[in-house]
């Protein structure tokens, strides 16, 4: 049996930042599976099925990866961004821990992504250049409470933090609560930054004081980095604001 | 005046991590500045200056930097890595603000890479699937006791942890007394990855229960992860355990 399954990161969008063995693996794979947008990046081939499934069916989708890998194809589940953040890459170890032991033996590989906060860190300046934290504000796998949890705590730790699935249409309301929060916790104006789909032709970048964000300022293609106590502003003339937080903390 | 200044990431160790957009400045630049086993990764040829320095000299690398950039040199600051996380990054927009106005007019970037967490994550499965957050356990540009507050609350947020720079020989003790301050805030023995050198010959994992970590696990080249409470471990037959941490947290 020669099939493999390599669960991979295409990164934030732009073919540039695929890393070459990324691209090498979608050369090699038989079958390419993962939410419809993402396949949609392969390039197709004689010799290559692409297997495009809808949102919120991870699990269906790993164990359809499983399936074929275990039939001996060569199965390349792609993600956006990084594999391991907020992906698929747990979604195929669920699935692997609810199939058959054959599925443990299986050839697997998780190949990292540049993962969607360092694509905006970067286009913003490095406003995650000191301890940070990041967090999935969708509701849909956790209790709201834990989240609310998380950013007091958070804010406590003074954690720079980076919040994927902000707001989407199923859940209008979530991110509004979470700057609630925010605004309470912190008690300083620091910089957020709204990063939209970064290194596409789509990108927008706004850097916000925390006092004026408003919940519409983000949708689901939206990364939003709000800076810790320390992190600082450099204005430019005619040019988008540098943000970063300094590599140290005084005592 | 035609000089620019990219800050980029070479990603943790192997040429097949590194963004062809990287690749592509690295072939561009006219010179390269950076700490000097990073600087070694780069390819000589002629026409390109490599400018290795050692290590806590960060500021000065990156007023250097900025002054060619400032004569019209072609600059590459490379950071192994992301150079958005506990590297370059930071550092040079430290220099700016602290330099002259012209210097903020200057042609800047920053070029993500694959950090050493999404690598060493990676490589375990996937242990940072669910909310985390990165905290650089060194000591030398913060208060220690920063530190220990920082791990309590990540701790009691129930994130999943990964650590920057556990250990050194100068700094030989601390990682003890985080190890410490984790025994006794996390209730259950969950599973802590020790990855070191991740995509190089030096490569080396492994998992261990928290109650079995020691300090001696870890090396300035370790990458240290700690699972959350929901963290599981995937045993296999004559292989590495799988790790990874559930999307999904029940109410």
């Amino acid at each position: 049996m020669s099939g493999w399954l390599k669960v991979v990161g295409l990164g934030p969008g732009r073919d540039a930042l695929i890393t070459p063995e990324v691209s090498q693996i979608l050369l090699e794979a038989t079958d390419i599976i993962g939410y419809f947008p993402y396949v949609a990046r392969v390039q197709k081939r004689p010799g290559l099925t692409l297997h495009g499934s809808d949102n919120r069916v991870e699990l269906d989708r790993s164990k359809l990866a499983l399936f074929l890998a275990a039939e001996g194809k060569k199965v390349a589940v792609v993600s956006s961004g990084d594999p391991g953040v907020f992906a698929m890459a747990a979604a195929v170890f669920e699935a692997i821990e609810q199939g058959p032991d054959q599925w443990c033996q299986l050839d697997i590989e998780v190949l990292p992504g540049i993962t969607a906060m360092l694509a905006a860190s970067a286009r913003a300046g490095a406003p995650l250049g000191h301890d940070f934290c990041a967090i999935n504000l969708s509701d849909n796998l956790k209790p709201w409470h834990l989240i609310e949890k998380r950013l007091r705590l958070a804010s406590e730790a003074d954690f720079a933090m980076a919040f994927y699935n902000p707001r989407s249409k199923a859940r209008p309301d979530g991110f509004a609560r979470a700057l609630e929060i925010l605004k309470e916790c912190c008690k300083d104006d620091r910089p957020v930054v709204f990063a939209r789909a970064v290194s596409t032709k789509d990108e927008t970048l706004s850097i916000v004081g925390l006092s004026q964000t408003t919940a519409d300022m983000a949708d689901m293609r939206t990364m939003v980095i709000v800076g810790s106590s320390q992190t600082r502003v450099i204005s430019r003339v005619g040019q988008a604001a540098w943000v970063y937080t300094p590599r140290s903390v005084p005592e």
